[in-house]
C-alpha cells in the first residue's frame, strides 16, 4: 500500500510542518507516504494537476466537512479494506472543484469543524499513523 | 467572558506547544484565556483539583468523542450563548472520571477520532480563536 496526500495551499507554519513531517516519517517506516503540496491555481488547471496524480486503481478520498466520519478504529479498517493505493485530497479555502468530488471514491470528514488546511493535514497524518498502529496492535492507540 | 482550559498530561511536543501558545495569545487579546496543565493523579485527587478550578457560575464543558459535535459557526454561537465564564476539560488517556462527566454542563466532541491530548488542545484553541473571529466577523473564518 502506498499513500499520497495532495493538499492545496502554502505551508507557512513551522510547528505544523515539523509535526506533520514526524508523522510522515513514522508512517513511512511501514508504508511509502508522500505529501504533495499544490499551488492554488485556476480551477481548470488545478483539476488537471490533481488528475495527473491519480491512477484508476487508486482509492481517491477527498476531505470535506460534509463527508463520512469514522472513529479511529473504523478509519483503520477502511484504510486496510482494500489492498489498493490511497490518494487523499485536502482542498484549500476555496473548497473542492465539483468534478473532484464526483471523481472521489469516498468523501471523508475529519470533524464538523472547519480547519486551516495545515491543521487538516496534521490531523490526517496523525490518524493515518494511528490507523497503522491499530492494525499493528502497537501501544500508540490505547483503549 | 473568561476562558480556562484544563488538560491532563504532559506537554512534551514543542511544535504543539508553539502553535497552542500562538492561538492563546490571539484569543487573549479579546478574552482572558488560561491553559492549566494538570498532572496525572489518582482519580480522587484529580477530581479535587479539577473541582477547585470550577465555580458554580462557570459553564463546564468536558471533551469526549461521545459528546455533541458542533460545526464552527454553531460552536461560536454556543460560546456566546451565555455571558458566563467557560471551563473546558480535556482528559488524559485514562478518560474521564465519572463524576466529572456528571458535573459537566456539556459534553463536547471535536471529532469521532481519538486524538492525543496535545492535539485535542491544539484543535480546541484553534476553534475558540475561530469562534471569536466568527463573532467579530474577521477574515479568519471564510466560507
Amino acid at each position: 500500500m502506498k499513500i499520497k496526500i495532495l493538499v492545496i495551499g502554502k505551508f507557512k507554519e513551522v510547528p505544523f510542518k515539523d509535526k506533520i513531517n514526524q508523522y510522515l516519517k513514522w508512517i513511512n517506516s511501514d508504508y511509502p507516504i508522500e505529501l504533495v503540496i499544490l499551488k492554488q491555481r485556476k480551477e481548470k488547471e488545478l483539476i488537471k494537476v490533481i488528475l495527473k496524480h491519480l491512477s484508476s486503481k487508486d482509492i481517491f478520498i477527498s476531505l470535506s466537512e460534509e463527508g463520512i466520519q469514522y472513529n479511529s478504529v473504523k478509519f483503520s479498517k477502511f484504510i486496510y479494506a482494500s489492498n489498493r493505493n490511497l490518494v487523499f485530497f485536502i482542498a484549500g479555502p476555496n473548497g473542492h472543484p465539483k468534478i473532484i468530488k464526483e471523481k472521489s471514491d469516498q468523501i471523508l470528514s475529519l470533524s464538523n469543524f472547519t480547519f486551516p488546511h495545515e491543521m487538516a493535514t496534521l490531523i490526517l497524518t496523525e490518524q493515518i499513523f494511528r490507523a497503522v498502529s491499530i492494525q499493528k496492535g502497537s501501544k500508540y492507540h490505547r483503549i
